[in-house]
């Protein structure tokens, strides 16, 4: 693999020595050395995710004040064990509860469950949310059953929003619920990942196609297509979560194109450009838009669009100060 | 190709149609569909730059308050043409003069002088700096003909801040001398670029090889060399750096880690963390960590390692105020 790697099986261990080193705001966990914590403890509601590698600057770069507190680390695409969810809950609370805000996979799943058991034999009080933004990944009868992609990013900031301005644990959580519920990605993927244990693709992609609707991990998608343009890629993209939206009348959206790890910048804003001209010719406005590798998967080619259908409170807490410490980097 | 293009030709206008849709701080020029500009003047002296596409976030990225003020765009890896220089720096102008803060290559030399020359016709007294951060382009003896690559950030960001701050033209074109003085960079190939209008990459790196000090533009580096681990080549390139300053003694320096597009925000990390502790273990103090895509080549694979050597003055600069669009969209 053309990669920089020391030993593929510790690279995950490689990248936290660096992101803690980087980032004087962060350190590894004295409790667990695969849980990345904020140095300053926050009189404050706790806020955690946690999830599998690969995904950067998902989900640790996520931490800062005004997001989150901890984040539990899993190998490359795997999750984190319960122990690791559990100190990370640990790290987190200052005694006014934690708030977990993962993305639905069945791994994070049963060890996010397994945690919060753990947690009430220390006296934590933990609830969670489980962002379901991914709707090719299930029908929208079984909404509940759909994976978070780069949707969760919301969940995040406004969960860590709402915690930073005193919410209530139950505040946070209903917040957080909200923007998952109000919270649509679709993804396409053109080039396949590599595993750095593996070294080798773990699925692929024709050339000259496209697959749409593909998952984070490689996971089949609704459709393989013909690679069409920019623009009929955008058009149908925007459709697809429209449709599942299903909105009566005119909203105010925020709208996030998140790269998957080789797609280049430039296209990026080239899809973008036409998500945006399709949503305003439908009557939408759109009030915020981000552009960028927000949740990657690995080398993928590829790009999610997600859709958030805006309200007051959403908004102003999108606003709120927040220092994701993998984005502000500048 | 695998990618997310209409017509390849017109790949920067859509581009350029995206960037000004999702950013509504910016706009095109009226004068020029290739210069985008701040929407709302500012009462200082302007601070642009321009080059060719391809380089995203970098340079229209950088716009912003406390940034840059105007920036030309040229076709992918094309400078832009002095007709494009001209009207970025007549919508910078508000009086005061405007600081061109470039980097150094043939084409963006040429046009900018030209455009310096049409702008004095225009009474628009306009001053530039160069800069020339890497050490692979050129031996230490002619430093003034090496180009400038990701170290271009640090002259923007001071540049920009001087001027937000009420410097005039000679102190924002001093202090951006200064910091283009005090800036190494050295880069790192391991999978070549294609050029979206050609469609296949313009030079090869054979798998199992490394290009050390690969030009942004594929430019043939230093040495053809085996792929070594992370950990060899994040001392190799912060050795380099280091050799062509030759410090005087323990130094309080910032280090930027810049992915060339394709190469994953896990593997700047762990190359990171190794600079980190080399710098560290020699006796260097590291007051500032960038890690991610400042300033890329297409989908090439690889990374830039800049290092700054930080005084009092550029130190504040960095720490002052700045909305670089591109970046703070979060």
């Amino acid at each position: 693999m053309q990669i920089f790697v020391n030993d593929p099986d510790f690279i995950v261990e490689d990248m936290l020595k660096g992101f803690t080193a980087a980032h004087p705001e962060v350190m590894l966990s004295t409790l667990n050395d695969h849980v990345v914590t904020l140095r300053d403890k926050q009189e404050k509601v706790g806020v955690i995710t946690g999830g599998g590698s690969g995904h950067e600057p998902a989900f640790l770069g996520y931490i800062g004040e005004g997001m989150l507190d901890a984040v539990a680390i899993g190998e490359v695409f795997a999750s984190p064990p319960a122990q690791a969810f559990l100190d990370a809950m640990i790290e987190a609370d200052n005694g006014y509860g934690v708030a977990c805000l993962f993305g639905n996979y069945a791994g994070d799943n049963m060890n996010v469950k397994m945690a919060i058991q753990m947690a009430e034999d220390e006296d934590i009080e933990v609830k969670y949310v489980v962002a379901t933004d991914d709707i090719a990944s299930s029908p929208k009868e079984t909404r509940e059953k759909r994976h978070g992609i780069a949707g969760g990013y919301f969940m995040w900031k406004i969960g860590g929003a709402k915690a930073a301005s005193g919410g209530t644990l139950t505040e946070v959580i209903e917040v957080a619920q909200k923007v998952v519920d109000r919270t649509r990605s679709i993804c396409v993927g053109v080039k396949p990942c590599a595993i750095p244990a593996v070294g080798t693709p773990n699925f692929l992609i024709e050339s000259g196609t496209l697959e749409f609707g593909i998952g984070h991990h490689g996971e089949t998608g609704i459709e393989k297509q013909a690679l069409g343009s920019a623009k009929e890629i955008a058009i149908e993209m925007t459709e697809a979560i429209l449709t599942d939206f299903d909105f009566d009348g005119n909203k105010q959206l925020a709208v996030m194109i998140s790269g998957l790890g080789s797609t280049m910048l430039m296209e990026q804003y080239v899809v973008c450009g036409q998500v945006l001209a399709t949503l305003r010719e439908k009557g939408h406005q759109v009030e915020k838009v981000y552009v960028g590798n927000f949740v990657t998967s690995l080398d993928m080619g590829g790009m999610s669009l997600t859709i958030v259908d805006l309200d007051a409170e959403i908004t102003q807490l999108l606003d709120a100060d927040g220092q994701a410490v993998g984005l502000k980097n500048y």
